[in-house]
């Protein structure tokens, strides 16, 4: 195929609004009559509430309202298990649970009215460790569920595990433990929520999930009384999503009720302090995993038991085994696998999405066990991979249909950029090479009910193009994608096309931002729009050019004969003329895009994405065995990404979920004590800064997949899905120690090294 | 044919907004950084310019800008003929002309400034009167057109004139003159201008145009050295339009080009002051008319010649006859016209559409004749109506061709509740009573190359629809009258229709809000893209309930089986049925509409409109003969509307038309003194307050046209066509004086009663 734009390196459109600060931020948001809101946390990660005082926050001057747990609807929860009261009037559980909030009309008074709410509490022992919140005799912590561990169904089973390992010439078994990280989003999470004179409901908000938002947001006010209201999200500038505004928080709806007592606008905005212990992280696991092979190295069985740290309530860190599921079932081809997973109460943070949603500590798990496998049967790690690399046509024992499938073309090209076969095995220098896969959802991921995107296009007497999209821009580009795909399929300049994704007033459905899906569904959903379009403009086109629809093209604006390129008109002359006249016309189109993916089942199968992603990352590192500090000499991404839509993007993808990979892998962690967490804030908190920033080289595979926009597949998450084993891998290359525990630390390494030594 | 909604009195969707002050007019938008614009304007009418100093305006505190014509392109014009710079730098036309203009951080400091720029005249023999400019020796005030006369071409001959004047048994001959008044919008006229990083355009705006501003301000902007940009018109609640925003006026390229100078947004809103004398207020004119009939009454010809004060520049006003046109070739069947109209341009302000568009003028002159031709032919003034009224199926000598006319009608139902035979000619207790039709367009008006406006609807998963419209609702209530179309379409509750019609980058394109044509073509624009809506529904509601298409009826959001009315199923639940499914759906549609109607030829000939509104109004008034002042008794306005939509607001409309016809007939006008403007102020102009209200009886005639959305035409304008008339004739009959001139003053009414009894 040859492209006009697509495959083009096109700057991000919405960047000269960064760059120059035109950019609408949530704190940018200012409305007449507009009052701050403020939260009171609580003291202790697990106590009885006595006794709530806001009288004296009440009287002071510019206070506009104070509400408590007895402000909202009795039985009124949020999030996934509907386990989490906005505001908590009896008891809390963790140190980020809400329990008083104040507006006012400057931030500074609410924030000094929150001083003057007292609360009386008696503290109750916490529980921080899962592992101690699952014994029988631990205190249960949400007597309505009357258990710790929370009734989630998290059980794969295919093919017979006990026999195949029975069977296998090699096994091996590891436990592998994983840290809470968090997004560090630049912009912190804030809402302005306002009603209007007939009680319907703006707001405001940075969500990455502005359909759902607006039905949760519904759902709240039906049970605030008001019933049958309508719900506007206007979605503002977002400074970074990475999963952490997938679900809606308590704060937006006691913005909503704020807004609600006052009849004003009401902004909540969390300081960076709120935004690391009052949005929810990674979860933390612990992973016991066991494979084996046959003699050959054929992968025979994988058998994975997990437990996650639910904390106090539950978000959607408690779904992520559904996807963990993903590569345990799917990540080479394994014939017999088993997975199970518990989530468990504890008085730690609560726990959300975040790029790759459990693929990365369940990848940790797979691909550091599989160099433990190779060891075991002495195969060279890069041969066990291409043994048992998945390809085009499988379906796995999930029931994932692999279409496209570039996994052994991503390990070969890995191999050889790192010089696999010189440099392994060496521990020259310390130095050593390791390398992981991924498989990722590259076509949507059918985990609602519809994973369907809608887009409106019209075109004016320009020539110029407006795309509404249900999709959400949260820094990846997807406006940029999505206009080079109108464009191209158009024939005008990618400058033509305006997208317009932030009001679910004006913009069609989505399910969200999540899933690497964006380019895969709302470019699919935008390219049939445009299509529509352009069946129109070629039957004018023809008629305007005197010659039939298929000898017609459109380039840059210009429509011309293909067969007699003298004979052309502007694209913008021709759609004048189809307007200016009685019974006139002007182009516009619609549709609605759901791909042909399906809900797992109950017995957790079925083809769970229309396409599914692969890639290989490889790294070679040194160890200094004196400070035990890894660093990182090179790094090479290969992805099969069906097709780069903007090359120029996708590497951003890719090179910003390395870099978050090799935070994960080397030193990012939310240290909690107790359940306090002594870590929230950019200085103690280890993401990777730019000086700590090493070279990536990325290989882009192009596969071309048949479902895909121009052939592209979702690369939005899997940049970072593989960093860690990889990593750890080609420690033990260098050094001969096998870190279990991430961040792989100097401490744990230099700790490795003298227990190594000593044995 | 039976409704849910069409027909019903509902109460129009912005009221609630508007009068708790949520609505956002212009004055209310707010932006970060914005400056405050505001202009220097002549101090007299006919002066050269010698020189301007910005100096010490530049150098206050707080100002951020000061412009002068030398910022402007040298040759950019703006209006219909391009006759007017912004900004005037060598000559002022006029006590309007702008001359400088200032933005600074306060609208203080920017008034502030103003003071302090000089100007240096040379004071030039102003011309005030049309015919003075008209003369030979009178100094031409655009040198560059030569001549005071404008070059247009307003001259429509049908049939032979001369030749029916000699053949007629009566012929009268009168000359009738208008004053200027203005529309008094609550809301006074604004902007915002700000450009983005890329250079392209957002302006807030109340316009009625806003897809035609947008045109304009692309064109300012490529003058202005941006070529290939976008402008985005954000249409904010607008507080009266009745055509005074159917221009672009000059302050809105000055804050475009403040913003452009300070890349900072500009907001330029007009004083009350301003808002009388810098908008274009309805344009006055010199009218001689003549008409005869034969022995039976029937009319043989109409002649009339028009000059109109064109003032210092060009906007619509001097196109107002091609409007006028159409009552004096169309109101009562008349075989030969001749009609021919003179622009002149004067040192007074100039003009602009006002509600009507040249029809009240045209039709107080062909009405008060037509009085004053059934005396002369001693044929009672109803009688004369009805033997000339117009008929359903006639082509009018101007190539009109009439659909629905419920002419007679009205006339009859006028006459009768009048008491016309009982009243007409008793000049009892100094009481009379007088009758006036009108004919106006009633299907949108092909003044411009399209008459066209477009819809996109989206329907979400709670059967709530969102409908973006190229209408402008001005207060008229379009937004409801679109509501309701759809939602009797669709079969949802009118309130579950929220309609969208204010920026251009999301609505489709429109003509604008003018010719009393929103009802009509955006009435049919959003009917059609419902129809389409609702033909996909009726095909998944025929699965889903399992009879045919044709079987399924839809009301209050609930669909069911005609046959068989157990068979029912909750709208919503039917569209998340087809939404919630892998390849899932959602209703979306989009439809541009055009009417069937024709520009008129070089000639003046061809079907303007899609359908014609007729009506005719009905005074009894009482003469105060010691003062010479008219009370009117009884009001009855008689309208064929072809169907009401919604009978309140339609009721409104003809209310507050006639209200403003009223005003027009007896107390308003704009009083200029040799230029300057003597009473811009709502004390000295004589508005109808809620004290000189008379009752009014509205008598809706319904002729269900064809064409038009469930059978609906225009009603927008014809409410003030044939007031003054109707209430000149009734003076007559009473008094038996006939006023022709404009207001009809208590001064004007002594004078003539003095001259009679003189005579």
């Amino acid at each position: 195929m040859s492209f006009n734009i697509i495959g083009k390196k096109i700057p991000k459109k919405d960047a000269p609004f960064k760059v120059t600060g035109q950019a609408l931020y949530i704190d940018d948001v200012e409305l007449p009559g507009m009052l701050y809101g403020k939260i009171l946390y609580s003291k202790y990660p697990h106590a009885r509430i006595l006794h709530i005082d806001t009288s004296k926050a009440e009287k002071l001057p510019g206070v506009k309202a104070v509400i408590t747990a007895k402000d909202f609807p009795p039985h009124f929860r949020i999030g996934f298990m509907k386990d989490n009261p906005p505001l908590k009037g009896t008891k809390v559980l963790s140190t980020r649970d809400e329990i008083a909030a104040v507006c006012a009309i400057s931030p500074e008074i609410a924030e000094e009215a929150l001083d003057l709410i007292s609360v009386e509490y008696e503290v109750l022992q916490g529980i921080f460790d899962p592992l101690v919140a699952m014994r029988e005799d631990a205190p249960i912590l949400h007597e309505e569920v009357g258990s710790n561990i929370l009734k989630l169904p998290w059980r794969l089973v295919c093919g017979d595990v006990e026999k195949a390992k029975k069977e296998s010439a090699y096994v091996v078994e590891d436990t592998f433990t994983t840290q809470w990280v968090t997004h560090c989003c630049l912009a912190t999470s804030g809402c302005v929520a306002y009603f209007d004179v007939n009680n319907n409901l703006t707001m405001y908000s940075n969500t990455q999930i502005p359909s759902l938002a607006q039905n949760e947001f519904l759902e709240a006010l039906t049970a605030l009384g008001l019933r049958n209201r309508r719900v506007r999200i206007i979605q503002v500038t977002i400074g970074g999503g990475f999963g952490s505004k997938l679900d809606t928080y308590p704060y937006e709806y006691i913005a909503i009720l704020l807004a609600l007592k006052t009849r004003k606008p009401v902004k909540i905005v969390f300081s960076r302090d709120e935004e690391f212990f009052a949005t929810s992280p990674r979860q933390c696991t612990i992973t016991k995993i066991s494979q084996g092979c046959d003699r050959d190295g054929r992968l025979t069985f994988r058998e994975v038991e997990m437990i996650l740290d639910n904390g106090a309530y539950t978000s959607w860190g408690a779904t992520t085994p559904s996807v963990m599921m993903m590569p345990i079932s799917s990540l080479y081809r394994v014939p017999n696998v088993k997975y199970t997973a518990t989530c468990v109460y504890t008085n730690n943070t609560y726990c959300q999405a975040m790029r790759g949603y459990g693929n990365p500590q369940a990848t940790f798990a797979i691909e550091s066990s599989l160099d433990h496998l190779a060891e075991e049967s002495g195969i060279d790690p890069y041969d066990l991979r291409i043994i048992n690399a998945n390809e085009p046509g499988e379906i796995t024992p999930q029931g994932f249909r692999v279409t496209t499938c570039g996994l052994k073309e991503c390990i070969e090209e890995v191999a050889k950029r790192l010089n696999w076969k010189e440099k392994r095995g060496r521990g020259l220098k310390k130095r050593g090479v390791g390398i992981a896969s991924l498989i990722h959802v590259g076509g949507g991921a059918r985990v609602y009910k519809s994973d369907g995107c809608g887009t409106i296009i019209k075109m004016d007497d320009f020539g110029k193009v407006d795309v509404f999209t249900g999709a959400s821009d949260i820094g990846q580009g997807a406006d940029t994608v999505i206009a080079q795909i109108v464009a191209e399929e158009l024939g005008v300049p990618v400058e033509d096309v305006n997208v317009i994704h932030n009001d679910t007033d004006i913009c069609p459905w989505d399910v969200g931002v999540h899933a690497s899906r964006t380019t895969f569904v709302a470019g699919n959903s935008a390219l049939f729009a445009a299509k529509k379009i352009k069946k129109k403009l070629l039957e004018i086109l023809s008629k305007l050019l005197e010659v039939p629809p298929e000898d017609v093209a459109i380039k840059n604006g210009i429509a011309f004969s293909k067969s007699d390129p003298q004979k052309s008109i502007p694209l913008a002359r021709a759609l004048r003329r189809i307007h200016f006249t009685t019974g006139g016309s002007m182009l516009m189109a619609e549709h609605f895009y759901d791909p042909q993916n399906e809900n797992l089942n109950k017995e957790f199968r079925g083809n769970l994405s229309a396409a599914y992603a692969y890639g290989t990352h490889g790294v070679e590192v040194e160890v200094d065995t004196e400070t035990g500090k890894v660093k990182i000499l090179k790094y090479v991404a290969a992805h099969d990404v069906g097709r780069a839509i903007n090359p120029l993007l996708l590497e951003g993808q890719i090179y910003g979920g390395v870099l978050q990979g090799i935070g994960y892998a080397l030193s990012e962690k939310m240290i909690y004590d107790n359940g306090y967490l002594k870590n929230g804030n950019f200085l103690d908190y280890k993401i990777l800064t730019v000086r700590d920033v090493p070279p990536v080289e990325i290989v882009i595979i192009e596969t071309n997949e048949e479902a895909g926009p121009f052939g592209a597949k979702g690369i939005g998450e899997p940049g970072l899905v593989p960093t860690a084993p990889a990593i750890a891998n080609a420690i033990y290359d260098a050094v001969g120690v096998r870190i279990r525990d991430l961040p792989i630390t100097p401490e744990k390494v230099l700790k490795a090294l003298k227990e190594k030594n000593k044995g």
